[in-house]
C-alpha cells in the first residue's frame, strides 16, 4: 500500500482529492494514470478539465524537452520570448483569425481566478462602476475579487469577509432542473432590464456581466443560446462588458474551441486558463476587445509567473489539434457516446431523479444527492476510474476525460460507471 | 533586429517589463540570456527574484528530462503524488525540522498572491475578525484580498472598487530612510499598541499582522529585529496571527533560507511562492501553524495548479543547495560584493541623495528619483545588463542577480552599473 | 411679494420644496397654509405626510400650552417621564393591545432614518447576518445603512460611498403598473426563495426583509396582501426578520392605524415617525417583538433627542383619535373622493397613460412624466394648492392632505387640480 | 414612589438613562427636574449638552406658546416660512458676520448625526474621494456614515456591518493623559501627512478630516489650538475638507459660541446640534463654505423635519444670548468655579490617578475607573444631582449644567459631587 504518512503528517488539513482517491500516483499518459501500487486508473477528471489533450502527451513531452535542452526562456514576466511569440502567432492564426476576432491577449498570473481579477479591473477602470452581475451556481475562483462572483456557499464562507460589488441572478439553462424555481432564462433578462433601466430599483447599472456558457464546477448547466444574446444584448445597451469565463469549457472540451462557439456572440472579454497551457502546466490568459485593452496602463496588474516558456511550449502543440477538425469532431462523437450512456444509466434507474447534461466532452449525471454521489465516485476509484462530483453539495458527477481518450478506456470507463451507480443504489 | 510587430499588433497594453527590455529573448543560462540577435545580457533582475538558482539550472534540466521521459504527474489538483511526497520530505527535512518549525504545507493556486489570499481567509477564520494590518510600502499581491494589503497606489487605483479591511502602518525599517517622516520604529508600534488597548480608539483588534521582513518591491526596506518582534508580540498579544510574506526575500536570497531567520521569530504563517519551484515554474505554499491549520475545511480554498510535478521536481533540487552552508556563505559574501560597490557609487555621487540598502544578495541603490532610475536601468541595458527598478515611483534600482551567478558577471554587471550610473548623471 | 432674500443670501443651495413653493409662510391651520402675502393655500401635502391630524390642530395646541405653562420636561433623552409614560400607556391601550401586539417601543434620534437604522442593527444582531433584502421604489432614508435601502439613484448617488448589504427585489404591486416588467408579485416571491434555498445560489440568508405595505416616496405603490404575506413567510422560514416601514403610510394614513391592518401580517419589526408625534413636531418609534428587542444592550444606540416632551404630549392627543372610528371612517369615505375624482381626471384625458393609485387618504395620480408633473403641480401653487411630487423623475402626484380636512377645502383642491391638469396638458 | 411599571413593561431594553436616574420627571426649569414624588434635582448634565439656556427658559415659553397662538408653521420641510427667516436673519447677524464668516445654513433631519452623514456625503461629492480621517475618542452619531467615524467599541460593535472609509488617528489633546500612549500632537499630524505625501503608503487622500475641537462623549479631551491648526493645515494641503463638528461644544458651552473661535481655524464644515434649538426641541444645521455648497443638487439630501418653527423660535431667543458678552463671561466664570472645585476633588483624593480637563463650562473628572465614576454618578442622584459619564468604559464625570445656573444651584451640586466621591471612595 501506499506510504502516506508524509502527506498526513505534513501537508494542511484543506487538502481535498486525495480523500477521495486515497493513494499515491506516480505516473500518467493520455487518459490513464498509475499508483505507485501499479494499479492503474481511467481518469474521467482530466485534473479538472486542464489535460484535454491527455497527461504526457507525445508532442508535447517532445517539445518540452527540446526546449529544455536548449535553455529555452522558462520564465520570462512578460518580456518578450522567441516561445511567447510563437504563441501569440499560433493562437491568433489557430482562434483568433478564423473568427475574426481582434481581441488582444493579456498574461496574468498563471491561474484562472487571476484571469477573472484582471477582466473585473478592467470592466470596472473601463466603464467607471462598481457592480458585476454573476449568476447561481457560477464558479470564477477563490481570491476576493473572483471569490465575490462564485456563487458555492462553502467557498464563500472562507471569505471571512462581506463579498461586495456582485448582483446575483439566476443562469439561463438550456433545460430546466428539476425542481428549480429560481426562474431562469430570458425572462429573467427581461426583468433585470427592467430593473436597470429604472433609476428607482435601486440597482446601479453594472460594470459587467460575467457569465460562463456552461457552468462546470456549478453542476454542468448548460446556459441556452437565446438567454446568453440576450444577456449580451443587455449588457451592452447598458454599456457594461460582457465578460465570458470559459476557463474549464473552452481549449475545445464542448467540441469547438470556445464553449460559444457558433452561437453569435461577442464577448467583450474570454477568460481563458486550465487547457491553454496544454500539458497541465500554468498560463491563464485574457482575450480583450482592442478598445478596453487601451485603457490598461502598462503594468497596472502584474504577476510574477506570467511568461511560463514550458506553458507556451505546449499550449503551441495544443493548438496545432485546431489545425484541422479531426479533433472536434472526435470529441462530438465522443460527446455523444458519453451522454446516451449517462441516459441509459437514468433509464435503468427511472424511479430517481436522474438527470443528464452536457455539451460536447463535458457531460455530468445529476445524482440529486450529494452523498450517493460521493458513494459512486469512491466505488468508481476503487474499481479503477476517476470521476469527480460537482453541483450543490457534490450530487452531479461530471465526466471530463482527456478529448484524447481511446475508446477503449472511455468504453471501460463506463461501464465501471454504470456498475458502480449500481451497486451503490441496489446497496443504499 | 528581432521582430517585436506580433507583440504589439497581439499582446495586450498592460505589458510592461518588455517596455523596459526592447528585445526578444531565446535563451537563458545561470545569469546570462540571450536575445534573438545573439545579444547576452547579464541577469541582475532574475525574474523578480524567481531564478535564484539560476535560469536553466543544470540540476534541474536533468530532473526534469527525465520527469517528462518516465511520464511523471505533472499535474495533479491536490491528490497524492510521488513527487510530491518527494517534495514535502525534502522540505521537512532541510528546512522545518533544523529549525524546530512543525508548520504544515499548503499549496494552492501557484501564485503569491494566492498565497496571501489564503493566508488572509484562514486568519479571518481563526480569530472571527476582518482586519488586518499592513504595512506602508508594502507589497503582496493584485488580487483584490491581497491588493487591499498592497501599499503602491499604481497597483491600488487598478482596483475599481475601495479596498477595505486593512489598517495602515508604517514600515519599521533597520535605518530610517533619508527624507522619511512617517515614524516607524518600535515607536510606532507601541502607539498603535495603545490605541488596540483602549476600547474607544476607533480601531477593532486585527486578524493579523501581515509584514515582509524585507520590502522587496516596496523599495527595498530591511526591518529591524527588534520592530519586528514587537509586530510579533504586539499580535500574539492581541490573539493576532503574525503572518511574514517571504515570497521574494525567501528561499534564500539572504543569505539564509527565510528572509527572517536567526531574528528570534515565530511567524503563523509563511508565504512563500517565486524562488521555491526553483526553475521558474510556478508554485506557491504557505507554511501553517498545526494549531491555525485545523480550522481549514477540506476544499474551502482551491485551485486547479496546485499539485505542479515540474515545481516539485525542481524545487527538490532547490532544497539540495541547503543542504550543506556553501551556497548560503557564497550568498552573504556576494551580497557584500554588491553593497560595497553600491556603496562605492554613492560615495562616487556625494552631492546626490543616493542611499544604499539591502541584505545578502538583495541590494539596491535608491536614487531618490524615479525618472533617474529609469534612464539608468535603460543605458544598463543597452549596455548588456538586465536590471529592474522598484519603490515609490520606482526610484530604486534592485539588484536580485541569480545566487549562482558566476564572479565574473556579477563584477561586469556592477562595473556596467557604475558606468551607467555616471553617464546619466553627467547627462542630466 | 414675499422676501425671499435671506434665504437665497444665507440658505444652502440644498434646498428643494421652496424651489416648487416660491412664497415664504406665516401661519397655518388645519388644512390651509397662508403666505405673508394672506394668500391661503389648501394643504394636499401636509409635511409629506407628517401632518395627519392637520397643522395646528386645537386640541394639540391646548394641551401643549398647558405643557409648557406648567414646565413640563421637553427634552429628557431616555430618563422616564410623566408625559412619556401618558404616551407609552396611551400607545399600548389604543394600538397594540386591541391587536394583541406585545411589542416594546423603541425610541431613537427623531428622525425616520434614524428608525430604520435602529431596525436594521437589530435585525443584524438577532440573526448574526448582513444582508437585508429592499424593493425596488422603497424608500427608507438618507443616512449610509437607510439609504443603502433606500432605491432612488438621485439620492443614492449622493452617498459617496458603495452602499452594501443588499439585495433588491421587484415590489409586490397590487396592480401592476402600466409598462412595468419588474416582474412583481408572488412569483418573484417563490423565485426569491428557490436562491436562498440553494446554498451554490451565491445569495447568503439574510438578517430582515425591509418593505412598505404602500411605497409613498417611491410612487404610491400599494403592495398586494397576498405578496406581503408571502414575504413575511419567506422572511420567517429563513430565520429573518420581517420589518415593515410605515413611516409615511401608518398613523391613520389608509384608513386604519397602519397601513397593514387586517393584511394578517405580524411584523418582527414596525418603524414609525412622520405622523406620530401628532404636531409635526418630531419623533420617532420602532415597535420590536420581546424576542427580539432582548438582544439590544442599554444605551447601543443612543441619540440627543430621544425623548420629546412636546411631540409625547400632541401625539396623546392624536392617538385619541383612534379611540372610535369616526376618523377612520371619514379618511376612509374621504379616500374615495379622492381616488374617484382622481379617476375622473383619467377618463378626462384617456389618451394619456394617466394611472391611478392609492389607499385611503394616500392616493396618486401617475401621470407619466416628472416635467409634467411639475407642471401641474406649479399650476397648482398659483392658484392655491400644495401637492407634491414622489416617484421616478417625480412624475406621480400624490395627494395626502391632513386626515381632518373639511371637505370644502377637500373639494376645492380637487377642483384646482383637475383644472390645472387641463391647463397643462392643453398648453402643452 | 414613581410608577415606573408602564416603562418596564412597554419600553424597549434598549433604555439607558433611565436606569442610572430611576424616577420619573414631571417638570423641570433653569437647573432644576422635579421628579413626580416632588424631589428637585440639579441638573449638570443638560440632556446632554442640550439645554444651554436652561429647562424652560422664560424668553423661549413666552415666545413659543405665542407662536402656537398665533398658528405658526411648526412643519415646513425646507420651504420658508418667517420663523425660519428669522432664525437665519438672526444668526447670520450675531454669529457669522461677526467673524467673517459665509458660510450657508443647510438643515437636515433635526439630529447630529444627521449633520454628520451630510457633511460627509458633501465632502465626498466635493472631493471625489471616500476616505475620512477620524479620530480616536471621537464622537459622531448612530447611524451608519457618522458611526464608522465614532470611535466606541460599544456604539461601532452594534452596526453588524463593517464600519468603512474612515482612517483613525489618535486626537491631539492640549495636555498628555495619564497613560495615553497613543501618541497625539502635531508630530501625529506629521507622520501622517509623511503617510498622504507617499504614493507607496497605501493610504488614498481623503475626502475629510473631521474633528471635535472637544471630544464630549469621548471623554473631554480638549484639542490644542497648534494641533488643530496642523490638521486644518494638512487637510488644505490634500485638497480635504477639514470639518468640526461642533454638536456637543457649539452654542456657546465653552465660553464662545463655536468652542474652537479664537484659535485661528477656518473649518469648511460645521456641524451644529443640540443647543442650536435653545428649548430642546431638535434641530440640526451645518455651515458649510459656499464654494462647496454649490455642489449639492437641490433635494439630494431630504428629512421629514428640516423645517422645525418651535426650534426655529426658541432658537432666535437663545442667539439673543449672544447680542452682548454677558452671558459668555459668565459662562467663563461659571468654568472656573467648575475647574477649581474639580481639582480641589484632585487634591483631596492625591492618592488616586483623578485627572481634571475641560474647558469653560464643560469640565469633567476622570476617575480612571468606570466602576467607581458609576457608584459617585448614583451617590449623586440620591443626593439630588444629576450628572454623566463619558469616555471609554464611562470613565469620567462630565459637568456640563445649563450656562445658566444659578450660582447657589452650582454650589450645591458640586457640594454634593464632592461628598459622594468622599462616601464612595472611602466606601471602596
Amino acid at each position: 500500500m501506499a506510504d502516506m504518512n508524509v502527506f498526513e503528517q505534513w501537508e494542511s488539513n484543506i487538502r481535498g482529492y486525495c480523500r477521495l482517491y486515497p493513494t499515491v500516483f506516480k505516473s500518467a499518459s493520455n487518459a490513464r494514470q498509475v499508483d505507485e501500487a501499479g494499479k492503474s486508473y481511467i481518469d474521467f477528471f482530466a485534473g479538472a478539465g486542464v489535460l484535454n489533450f491527455g497527461h504526457n502527451n507525445e508532442h508535447m513531452k517532445k517539445a518540452l524537452i527540446e526546449f529544455i535542452q536548449n535553455d529555452g526562456v522558462a520564465h520570462s514576466l512578460d518580456t518578450y520570448t522567441t516561445v511567447k511569440r510563437d504563441f501569440l502567432d499560433k493562437f491568433a492564426d489557430t482562434i483568433l483569425k478564423p473568427r475574426n476576432m481582434n481581441h488582444k491577449m493579456q498574461f496574468m498570473g498563471p491561474t484562472g481566478t487571476n484571469a477573472v481579477e484582471a477582466a473585473l479591473k478592467l470592466a470596472r477602470r473601463v466603464t467607471g462602476r462598481k457592480n458585476v452581475v454573476a449568476y447561481s451556481h457560477g464558479f470564477h475562483g477563490m481570491t476576493l475579487g473572483s471569490l465575490a462572483c462564485t456563487a458555492n456557499a462553502v467557498f464563500r464562507n472562507a471569505a471571512g469577509v462581506p463579498l461586495e460589488h456582485v448582483v446575483r441572478q439566476p443562469f439561463g439553462c438550456e433545460t430546466r432542473c428539476e425542481g428549480c424555481e429560481m426562474g431562469c432564462g430570458t425572462e429573467a433578462v427581461d426583468r433585470l432590464r427592467a430593473q436597470f433601466e429604472d433609476s428607482s430599483s435601486g440597482l446601479e447599472k453594472p460594470a459587467a456581466f460575467l457569465v460562463e456558457a456552461i457552468q462546470a464546477e456549478g453542476g454542468v448547466h448548460v446556459a441556452s443560446q437565446e438567454w446568453l444574446q440576450a444577456v449580451q444584448k443587455l449588457a451592452h445597451d447598458l454599456g457594461a462588458l460582457f465578460i465570458i469565463d470559459d476557463i474549464q469549457a473552452g481549449c475545445g472540451r464542448t467540441g469547438s474551441y470556445f464553449s460559444f462557439d457558433g452561437m453569435g456572440l461577442d464577448p467583450d472579454i474570454v477568460t481563458l486558463a486550465k487547457g491553454i497551457g496544454g500539458f497541465g502546466t500554468p498560463l491563464a490568459m485574457n482575450l480583450v476587445k482592442p478598445e478596453h485593452d487601451e485603457h490598461w496602463n502598462p503594468g497596472e496588474h502584474t504577476g510574477t509567473f506570467r511568461g511560463q516558456g514550458f506553458s507556451f511550449v505546449a499550449g503551441v502543440e495544443a493548438l496545432k489539434y485546431f489545425d484541422n477538425d479531426n479533433l472536434m469532431t472526435d470529441t462530438k462523437r465522443k460527446g455523444e457516446v458519453l451522454k446516451e450512456h449517462l441516459q441509459g444509466i437514468v433509464s435503468q434507474h427511472s424511479g430517481k431523479p436522474f438527470q443528464v447534461r452536457g455539451k460536447g466532452m463535458m457531460q455530468a449525471i445529476d445524482l440529486g444527492d450529494g452523498a450517493l454521489a460521493k458513494k459512486v465516485a469512491q466505488e468508481c476509484f476503487s474499481q479503477g476510474l476517476l470521476i469527480g462530483a460537482c453541483g450543490t453539495g457534490g450530487k452531479v458527477l461530471k465526466l471530463i476525460p482527456p478529448l484524447t481518450i481511446p475508446d477503449a478506456d472511455l468504453n471501460e470507463g463506463l461501464a465501471i460507471l454504470s456498475k458502480a451507480v449500481n451497486t451503490v443504489v441496489e446497496g443504499a
